[in-house]
Parts: C-alpha cells; structure tokens; sequence
C-alpha cells in the first residue's frame, strides 16, 4: 500500500505526514471504511476555489482593464469544475488508488469524473489541513499549469468551440465575427469585434488582438445562451 | 477621512498597512474612481468561503457521526449568503463607508444588502492579500460568532421556521414532528424523529435531542422544497 501512496505523492509533489489522511482522501463512501472523503471534499473544494482564485487575480492583473470580477469568475468557472479537476485527477492517476466497494469499482467508479473530481479535491483539503494554505497552493497550481497550457488562451479557445457546436446544433447557424475597428498606438493596439448569429448581432467585445476580441464576445454569447436555456 | 478610517478599522479589529486598498475595497463601481472593488470581492469571497468551511469543519466533528458533508454545506449555505454578510457589515458601520455615486447614494445604496456585503467581501479579500490567510480568519471568525451566537442551531432553527412558513402558505398545514424512538446509553442517547405534513411522512432524522432531530427534519424538508420548486 505504502509504495503504492509513494508514486502518487510523486507525481503530486508532496509526502503526506499523516498517511491516514491521504487514505481518507482517497476514500469514496461506498468502502464504508468508518472514514470517506466526504468532508475532506467540502473543505478542500474551498481550498482550491481559493488557491485557484488568487492564481486568477495575480496573473491578470486589473492593469489593461481587460480582466474584471466577471472575467475572472469565468475563467475559474472553466478551471474549477469537475471535467478539470477530473483531468488533472487522472494526470495523477487517482483512479488507481481510489477506495471503494467492489460493485462500485465493478461499474466502472474509478473512472467516474465525479469520483475523481471529489477525491482530488478531498486531498487538497487534507494537505491543507496538515501543511496549511501556501503548501495547498504550491502543490496545486504547478498541476493547473501543466494541464492547462494557456489558461485563459485555453478557456478562452473552449468558448469559441463551445458557441460553435450549440449554434449549429440550435440553429444550424455558424457564428460570425467581424471587425468593427481598432485604435491605440501601434504598441498597444485594441481591436472592437462583433460577433453575428446570421443578420443579427449579439455580443461586441475588445481585446488586444483580434483572436482575444473574438474569443471574449463568444465567451459573452456563451453565457448569454446558458441563461437563455435555464 | 483616515479617522472614519480608523473607526471601521477598530471595530473591525485590524489595521490596514495600505490604506488605498482599503479605500479600493470599499469603492463600489459606480463611484468611477479608477479602482472599485470587484476585483477585491471575487477573492474576499473565496477567502470568506475556506475561512467559514474550515471553521464549521473544525466545530463540527464527524465524531458523533452527525456531521457529514451535506450538514456542513447547509449550515455554510446558512452563513454565507449576502444576508448574513449584510448584517455583519451593518454591524460594522460599512454603510457611512461605502465609497459610490451621488445617485447610487440618492437610491439607498448604502443600505442596499448586495453593496453591503460585497464590499465585506472586499474588505476580506483586501486583508488576505496584505496579511494572508490566518489573519482574516482571526478577524472574521470573531464577528461571525458574535453575530450568529449559536452557529449550528441558529442555522438549524431558521429552518423549522421556514419550513412553518412555506407549508403554511403553500398548503395551509403545520408541519407534525414526531417520536419514532430513542436508543443508545442515557450519557449518549440520539432521538429519531419523522416530519408529517398532514398524514404524508415527509422527512425523518436521527439527533443528540429530540429539538435536534427535528431541526434536521426541517433543513431536509426545506431543501427538498426548494428543488420541487425549482
């Protein structure tokens, strides 16, 4: 068991003090082991909202004006969810180590994003608990990076992506950008771009190149759709 | 200025080394001053977030068993909500504080419960990215005992309150607690108690005390009755 904990702390970066409480990390309540990871999880989800929030308000900085609360909860919406959280879970080979009961395991749970998502998040609790705040984030933010390249390029790309599949699929309409104008010395440019579902315009955005004025107003249609549908 | 300043800060019980940060985290946007405090408020609220998980996480031990993930989400839904964040600011004078618009202030904006728990959350997110972590918890956890002397069965009691009022209006009934059993030694009985709308069981939950059990029977009611209305 204990070489087993041994590569994951590994590829984690971090030695648990108290082996006890990566076991209960790892713990999905189906084991009925006396300790699940239910309440590591609630903690942890909190850690890392944090961790991953500070990351956020460092690395894009309020200087431009490009990066207000909204974007910035956007941007961790696309971080902290349970498909990202399951990915970096399985970059780190989580599923292996999961506990759990034997009907559990049968269908498939240590593939489960959900399973995967709740355990990483219950060890970032419990590496809070025993190491405290900056260790949490030390440990956690150099797997962000590794998985998610460009982070807000990457969320970012996501929007375009994802406006395209519901408008075709919605509307059998392919989402159109155009540009309205740009201005600002030549060092420092800003580029105005609408964005078009057939004739009619539905979101207006600037941004430092094209490409980011582009993917911003996506992101904004994105939303927009979302609450449209609920 | 800076004694209005020290003021908030003495009740508050925290000096500011960067006094603009505190001005920025009570500058609500429409004041148009350059900075305002959206940025601050994003990372206030997921400071806010760990400082109050970690706190019910410690107060409530999973030792009885009583206390599992759910609990803990509920009782932290119950705190931190802008209501509560509101009144904690009304106990702190933020109101004379708020930094706005002369029309914002016309309209009653620095009454407004969303104005007044934003810049709270400002106010914490100022805090921890000047003196970490530990600080704002030593500073919050403080005004929220002070505000909410009996976390768990305020919390609790709100919600046997709410539900009275939604059957009541929904479907002119009271709810019915009642007695299922007892059991366990007289130093560490529990109680088991089932809500009755009408003749219709709709919840049932075991408790330390009957008033317990039966608190647990209304949170469980409530929640289920939100999502029916959803």
């Amino acid at each position: 068991m204990s070489e087993k904990f041994k590569k994951l702390e590994k590829l984690l970066g971090y030695e648990f003090k108290d082996k006890s409480l990566l076991k209960a990390a790892l713990s999905h309540k189906s084991a009925r082991s006396g300790v699940n990871n239910e309440r590591l999880e609630f903690l942890g989800d909190a850690v890392l909202d944090l961790v991953v929030g500070e990351y956020l308000y460092h690395k894009f900085s309020s200087k431009k004006g490009e990066h207000n609360e909204g974007d910035l909860s956007k941007i961790r919406a696309g971080l902290v969810n349970e498909r990202s959280f399951a990915k970096i879970a399985s970059s780190l080979g989580l599923g292996e180590h999961l506990i759990m009961s034997i009907s559990e395991r049968k269908s498939g749970g240590d593939k489960k994003p959900s399973l995967l998502s709740d355990a990483l998040e219950a060890i970032f609790g419990a590496i809070y608990l025993e190491s405290g705040l900056e260790c949490a984030k030390s440990v956690f933010v150099p797997l962000v990076e590794s998985e998610f390249k460009n982070i807000d390029k990457d969320v970012l790309k996501d929007y375009k992506t994802r406006l395209q599949e519901i408008t075709q699929e919605r509307l059998g309409l392919l989402p159109k950008y155009e540009l309205i104008g740009s201005s600002g010395p030549d060092h420092k440019k800003s580029f105005e771009i609408a964005l078009f579902l057939g004739d009619k315009e539905i979101a207006r955005s600037v941004g430092a190149s094209k490409k980011e004025a582009e993917q911003k107003c996506a992101m904004i249609a994105v939303e927009a759709l979302k609450k449209g549908s609920k």
